[in-house]
């Protein structure tokens, strides 16, 4: 079995993940989805709105959770599906460009959006198949959505220096490390640098009208720009599927060494 | 205003997040939570057995996200808060120990877990005051449920290398930064080192009960360990409330560089 997703050309997926309609993120949302509209066809999870129930149940434990080389793996295509998975994994599998939008809380993702990624990155729909030269499943860089890039846009509270490198909240591209890597690099997809807005809660509304044209532009300009890209299982960077070998980076323990150099 | 809440001595309170009864995990709740039971009243939330809804609403967003010095940290008390928050709030303001137990879903807690976080520790109760003498919030080492300590239990699919130091999958201490250090030092909880069960999905009879009987061990001799300790930003290891301090680890942007020496 090899899993694999074709992406329709031009075509996006739009993950938003904020309560409020009036909110400053749903302005970016609706800006950021108007602009995209201009280049490609967006289809939009405002999880929210349509009320995802981001709590993966016991009915969906094994599929999700198991191995491909296991009984769950091969239960996929047998187990009934919620038609909300299905749904979520269908504007997925169709896109070639990825957005995830939300507020910082906690220093992670709103609930209902790491929900989303524990019952949509399913096991024989994300990842779960082998690699038939390494003899191990694929997996960062190699999944079932390869060749997919995705944007993450998020706001946070507080400023550069305070959630940057060094900063007394850790610095943000770490923080997300569990999202970028974790689980968009675990299945496949490159990500871009972050998109952030600091100090959001703080905006007037120049600064806010301010925050929506610099997303406009980032976005309009997104076809240019190279994601970053971290080290492939395949790359040989890894002992075996283990640890980062000892010759590169050494001594650091950093996020940033599982970057591709 | 100062935000306190005097924990009860030999109180504790476990927080569980797994769909199954018949699991590896909820065998580990039981055993658990019978060992702590002999030296302190445990109260527990089993979040998916009383059906926790970790989906933050649009009504709890002002005096959760709100700041001390703003309207929304002042509504507090006058805001008529869930009932599900308010027990959840009982709970751990009694507590001296927290416990939170959960499998490692892609890279973080589940999010019925995350959740939790983002509907109980709002502001007023967990944070929001100011520090009389720094002029700033208190939090990091000084919030609303400071003199607590917790253990963070997990159980992850991954052996030790391939999620420890330099491993593929990122360390495990930094890939929970975000709950030790974001979540609970930031409101004043210690955390002890975590309890990690590895290779967890490959466990038999014999591994199982291995583990929980180390499970048992570990909590019966929890009074004698140390919890770890983050920095506080009273130390005054920080710059103001921003960054690490040059003179400290300098050049290291692991998030180890916010444990104290």
């Amino acid at each position: 079995m090899t899993i694999s997703h074709e992406p329709t050309p031009n075509t996006a997926h739009w993950v938003f993940a904020h309560p409020r309609s009036t909110s400053f993120n749903a302005r970016l949302f609706g800006d950021g989805v108007t602009e995209l509209s201009r280049t490609h066809r967006v289809a939009t999870s405002d999880l929210y709105a349509q009320g995802f129930n981001p709590v993966l149940p016991d009915a969906e434990l094994d599929v999700t959770l198991g191995t491909a080389s296991g009984p769950a793996g091969g239960a996929y295509g047998s187990v009934a599906f919620p038609d909300d998975v299905l749904e979520e994994q269908r504007k997925f599998a169709a896109a070639e460009l990825l957005v995830l939008q939300f507020p910082l809380w906690w220093y992670g993702p709103p609930a209902i959006l790491k929900g989303w990624t524990d019952r949509v990155l399913t096991n024989g729909f994300a990842y779960g198949d082998m690699d038939p030269e390494l003899g191990v499943p694929r997996r960062y860089g190699d999944g079932g959505l390869s060749g997919r890039r995705a944007l993450v846009v998020v706001t946070v509270g507080e400023d550069e220096r305070s959630i940057g490198e060094r900063g007394i909240s850790g610095d943000l591209d770490s923080l997300l490390f569990p999202l970028t890597h974790g689980a968009l690099w675990y299945v496949g997809v490159e990500t871009f640098d972050l998109h952030v807005v600091y100090d959001a809660d703080g905006l007037d509304a120049a600064g806010v009208d301010r925050e929506a044209e610099r997303l406009r532009t980032r976005i309009a300009g997104l076809g240019d720009e190279q994601p970053r890209r971290y080290r492939a299982l395949r790359d040989g960077d890894y002992r075996g599927t283990r640890a980062l070998r000892s010759d590169i980076h050494p001594g650091r323990t950093d996020f940033g060494i599982h970057l591709a150099d």
